[in-house]
């Protein structure tokens, strides 16, 4: 790829980022979090948001080495403070109808070798932390979306055989086919996949399924829909009425469990990234829509954390399908990001539910959403149990199997 | 200088920005602001917080191109607005007792030629915006303190005949040398150094002069002094009970003036930039502490929307002595940071008082410190008005005057 090539596409991105993923207003404000790395493609944003109406544009900046320097220098005990002012303040921006973007690229290995009971501590101490924002994003109360950016450190766990200059023009090529830049008209390819998931999404809300049934190697689970559960996928309506598509890319559909009613065994498909520890080899088991038994071959300890977060951590919050022969999937690229790895399979996630995914989400009360099986908890973190050898029905209100995914590709 | 040294100093200006600058208190936590170009400073200065004991530290960086871009884009409506959410967030960092570093390093020249009116707005939203945290810092809530960054385009305004690497090289040994971090101890260097501030600070407060009079080519100022003023240089301490320096580095010792009482006329004798826009050339008349005349060879249309942010914006809130021998004046540098420049001359400053500047300054309402001749603004601007040709005498109660510096140096 020529630098003018690179710094093309790069602009093309800040352009979908800004049209597709916000659908960003004249007058909105915009709030933005990236790593520091992602400086040039945070200009290029900021640019094309100002063009775009934004009222004002703030970028909050990550620093790996930062966050490193804390687990290698700090005292054990300062390990359960978060800055408490710094995401409460996120989320008054985002009361006060700013958008939200967020660049993802960080280190997925950041925390390798780092002790697992200040890295547990300091995650939870930032779940606690981050929940009121996290309620706004989960609430879909303003447009927002994630996009990526290749760093190096990101690049060269993808492509660990290769020197760094070219990991990261691969992982730069990868990145800009998923989210669509490398076609002709971005703008006019989002419509057209947008239609496409939607088309699914209105399949499956006729359906009404009760559960979905995953079967395949060392899965075996059957996953309850939550009562007046909503499928989604592709772009969505925020509540304050704006169209934006939450992540760039999406091959997903999904929708709500319902918390009680899960049951039988699923192991992870892919290893996964968690706040700078890879989790791999998960493998659970349900029972009355609890995870009562848990294993991983690696991060097993954060695993165990993290289920301890609170109650609604050891159910679902989310259940997506996604056809082995995706995009993403076929590209053949393990990202040790979920923003792109749940899009090459079908998964599940451990805690917090989306409201937009239950008819009238945004009507009804706490007690309400529980009552309809919705999880609630301070985290959510998607993991991948698809592949292609994962079989997938849809259970009816009656009891009666439907073959929805066989061999991980749709069966209609 | 070579590279292994320049990485040595740049270790050391974080440790004095850690050890003497903020004095760090062990389970402190720390909010860093910074250019993102000073990245490699913040990590050093992170990791020196971590080792002395840090909490936690939070770095919100700044970015000139995105400032710029708004500029350049965005709708002349949208120049009213604020990041409120953000700066409220310092505010109550500060307030439940973190530390504050920040960083200076912005290109004083980065908004030369955007509508003055689209700059001065965005100005006085900010400044409203500030107020909070700003009223934490001048009230000395919390340690805290700035050092400096020699980012490329300050570099290359300061230095504007050289390659941007001689700049930058030039800048940084102008900063590593006023900041004593080329000395082989530089704490006991400013140790010692604090000392010296302390002697002239106790000898002026033991005079309790009424008022100090400037004269010199464009000036003849008779400023006022607060009843109840107290003299403050090099470290202080914070109602917190730490012990810091403010600013890295210092040679000013500085009180309040009585926002009533000050005639006369002034000229500055420096170049200021003041939120990336240069003032040059200012020249004001005093009548009953207002300025009521104010012209600028540069800047003029900022200066004059700058006093009409409040009224106490054209009063004085502060008056510092540095003499014409001071180390930074000696360099022959002129700066364009008012971190330096304020240090190589006399200066005052338009609007906020420092409550440290007044005995019981603590224990005071706003409506006692008012009575008592403190002004309060939204703003604290310093700018320049001493050089070797200016005289200072300190009028005593009885109206006698007593020579206090000649030619721009101490007479005693």
């Amino acid at each position: 790829m020529s630098n003018n090539d690179f710094a093309n596409k790069l602009d093309r991105l800040a352009q979908v980022a800004v049209k597709i993923g916000l659908n960003l207003q004249p007058g909105q404000e915009l709030v933005m979090t990236a790593p520091v790395e992602a400086l040039e493609l945070t200009r290029k944003i900021t640019e094309h948001a100002y063009k775009a109406g934004a009222s004002l544009v703030t970028t909050l900046f990550s620093d790996d080495a930062a966050t490193l320097a804390r687990f290698q220098h700090a005292r054990p005990e300062s390990f359960d403070k978060a800055p408490v002012w710094f995401y409460d303040a996120m989320a008054e921006a985002y009361r006060s109808g700013a958008a939200r973007l967020a660049i993802s690229g960080q280190n997925p290995g950041l925390l390798k070798g780092q002790n697992p009971d200040h890295v547990a501590r300091s995650s939870k101490a930032q779940s606690l932390a981050m929940r009121p924002a996290l309620e706004l994003i989960t609430s879909f109360h303003i447009n927002w979306t994630i996009v990526s950016y290749a760093t190096p450190s990101w690049a060269q766990m993808v492509f660990p055989g290769d020197p760094e200059e070219v990991a990261v023009a691969k992982l730069w090529e990868a990145i800009f086919q998923a989210s669509r830049v490398d076609q002709d008209d971005p703008v006019a390819a989002w419509e057209a996949h947008n239609r496409r998931l939607k088309e699914r999404v209105d399949f499956l809300n006729e359906r009404r399924y009760a559960a979905l049934h995953f079967r395949g190697p060392g899965t075996d689970l059957r996953v309850g829909l939550a009562d007046g559960h909503l499928w989604s996928g592709g772009s969505g309506r925020a509540k304050n009425g704006v169209v934006c598509n939450p992540n760039i890319p999406t091959e997903e559909v999904f929708t709500t469990p319902h918390k009680d009613r899960i049951e039988g065994y699923v192991s992870s498909s892919k290893p996964l990234s968690y706040q700078g520890s890879l989790l791999d080899g998960i493998r659970v088991r349900f029972e009355g829509g609890k995870i009562v038994e848990a294993t991983a071959e690696q991060g097993e300890e954060i695993l165990r954390q993290v289920l301890q977060t609170d109650p609604g951590a050891s159910s679902l919050g989310e259940v997506a399908l996604v056809p082995h022969s995706s995009p993403i999937s076929q590209s053949g690229i393990l990202f040790y990001n979920t923003l792109f790895d749940e899009n090459a399979a079908s998964h599940i996630a451990l805690g917090q539910a989306y409201t937009e995914c239950m008819i009238d989400g945004d009507k009804l009360s706490e007690e309400e959403l529980a009552a309809r099986g919705a999880n609630s908890s301070l985290i959510h973190i998607d993991w991948m149990i698809g592949s292609g050898e994962v079989d997938v029905d849809g259970i009816a209100q009656d009891g009666t199997a439907e073959p929805l995914m066989r061999a991980g590709e749709w069966v209609s």
